[in-house]
């Protein structure tokens, strides 16, 4: 079978490799689809070397079916739908023993700390599997993992119905959280710099804003009725977003973290101070997280031909991140399993 | 009477006035003593001249009696032991139509905002007054309002009993916030970096770091079993505090940014991100705040005599911020009443 692997040095190898059988409490997947995002970009142009080992096979955004189970496994069949949440805890950290296994302290990421899904035949944990409803489209139910991230954030902001949110960053996850956020009840505008982007977005049915051409504070406390926005969600990664977002949000109103932020942020604290304001963290997913996500692509809530810009076989790769890198798509699939 | 206003440049003028009559509303409280706090430090270093007219008679952390009371006020009686909850709300704004009356968007900070305690007759609103036991020293009560805003942060971290909590920075408010959060349950380490504030915090029973001597971080993670702090709570106001803070934060722990930070600060947001951090600013307080403090007060849980470095005529009310800043006294009341 035919593999894509990060070797270091910005470079994608494909090559050949048996697939093993399954251990113990493994299912073996036939990957279909898997899609390529935002960490694996970072995984490629080398930031976190100090954490991958290479060659690695990455990939963790994914679709497929049961090919095989090993020993011990029970409750899945070959042929079911699967897609995977790609996270291996220790279950006996301190972070496991509070019930945050989702961000165990030595949590294994699969397809970054370990064997991702740019392989036909992937062997995965059965714990890990996520079971597709009949008739998902399978390049769909290969969104279900940035979906269910998008779900995390949404929950942890404690978003309620008809509270106002700010998406700062108009990118995959951000369009994802404003779909997530507008469809349990929150009303929502999209900050996002590029052109090409706003109009696609707003092709959605949101309200977007260029924050160069428009006074950003103002017009969210127009918009509020002097209040501010109720939640923010931080999906940039940029200095100067995180910097304005404490000003966006209303007396008591929470920012969420979501972009990762390599280097040490300016925070307004006078304005987090003033405000009684919340700054949260959110990180992956956890359960209901994945599985509320999979109800979303299944019933149409996701617009997910809109978001899989193209579908590329696994010998492209390598173009499809320099394509991702260049802003020329919102989402890339690769084919990993020759389906098209 | 005396009272002591600051009349910018760093003065304060000690001046006569006449005791006006209490309006419909308001009580007129004969002011016995008014502690001297950073926010005042601020007042008088000029960083507030954008915001206080001065001359301002300042002042707000106060006990007294009533003296007389105004047309319509009837829940009170000449003699009635007071103290002052110096916050004064437009009940029509978009956080006060939230139930966040306390950080009102239009909020009148009295002692700030409009004339203070440093004055021997000071007309209040009648609703602004929080009772006094019978009993309770009129010293000892002048330090409520610094303990309502510790019972307001320690609250505002949620800390619940047998949690660990890391107080960085031993000032007045830091000792306040330690003695309030044991007394919740907590289990306290107060950081500090001056040797003699160290010793005074030791000597209230609480185990101390000097972060120049011991590795911060190293020593949480073991006293936590590699957890980390459920709660830090940032009272120090330094950038590299401020830096620190989330390093010593468990998984979903908080940190909660009770100092003032005039500039923004660099945050750590890889590890707010990483740990799913809460970072939650804390102002001022609520009337339940208020109304615990009074009987942590009245029940000697704070350290009184301890925190109370001296008491001064109003006249020395200058030399007492030269002490203050120069760090050589935790709290100085000033004698407003001429009770000694």
């Amino acid at each position: 079978m035919l593999t894509a692997s990060y070797a270091g040095n910005r470079t994608i190898v494909i090559s050949e490799a048996e697939p093993a059988p399954p251990g113990p409490g493994q299912v073996q997947v036939a990957v279909a689809y898997t899609g390529l995002c935002g960490t694996d970009l970072h995984i490629l142009h080398g930031s976190m070397d100090a954490r991958v080992e290479t060659p690695l096979v990455f990939g963790h955004e994914m679709s497929g079916t049961v090919a095989a189970v090993g020993d011990g496994v029970d409750a899945w069949r070959v042929g079911d739908g699967v897609t995977v949440m790609p996270l291996s805890w220790d279950g006996t950290c301190p972070a496991c023993a509070a019930g945050n296994q989702h961000i165990c302290q030595n949590l294994d990421f699969i397809g970054i700390d370990s064997p991702g899904s740019l392989q036909p035949m992937w062997n995965v944990p059965a714990d890990t599997l996520v079971r597709l409803p009949a008739g998902l489209r399978l390049d769909h139910a290969a969104l279900v993992e940035p979906v269910a991230v998008a779900v995390h954030d949404v929950r942890r902001a404690q978003l309620t119905p008809g509270q106002k949110a700010v998406v700062i960053g108009g990118g995959p996850i951000g369009v994802l959280i404003a779909t997530v956020a507008r469809h349990f009840g929150g009303d929502v505008v999209v900050v996002e710099l590029d052109e090409k982007r706003r109009t696609q977005i707003e092709d959605l049915g949101f309200t977007t804003l260029d924050p160069r051409a428009v006074d950003q504070i103002a017009w969210v406390t127009e918009w509020s009725a002097g209040a501010g926005a109720d939640v923010v969600f931080e999906v940039s990664g940029a200095a100067q977003a995180v910097l304005g977002a404490t000003s966006l949000a209303k007396v008591r109103g929470t920012v969420v973290v979501v972009a990762i932020h390599p280097t040490p942020r300016e925070i307004d604290l006078q304005r987090v101070f003033w405000r009684e304001l919340s700054i949260l963290g959110a990180r992956v997913y956890q359960r209901v997280d994945f599985e509320t996500a999979v109800d979303l692509v299944a019933e149409g809530v996701i617009p997910a031909d809109l978001l899989i810009t193209r579908i590329v076989p696994l010998t492209q790769t390598q173009d499809a991140f320099a394509d991702l890198e260049a802003g020329r798509a919102m989402k890339i699939l690769v084919d990993v399993g020759g389906q098209q």
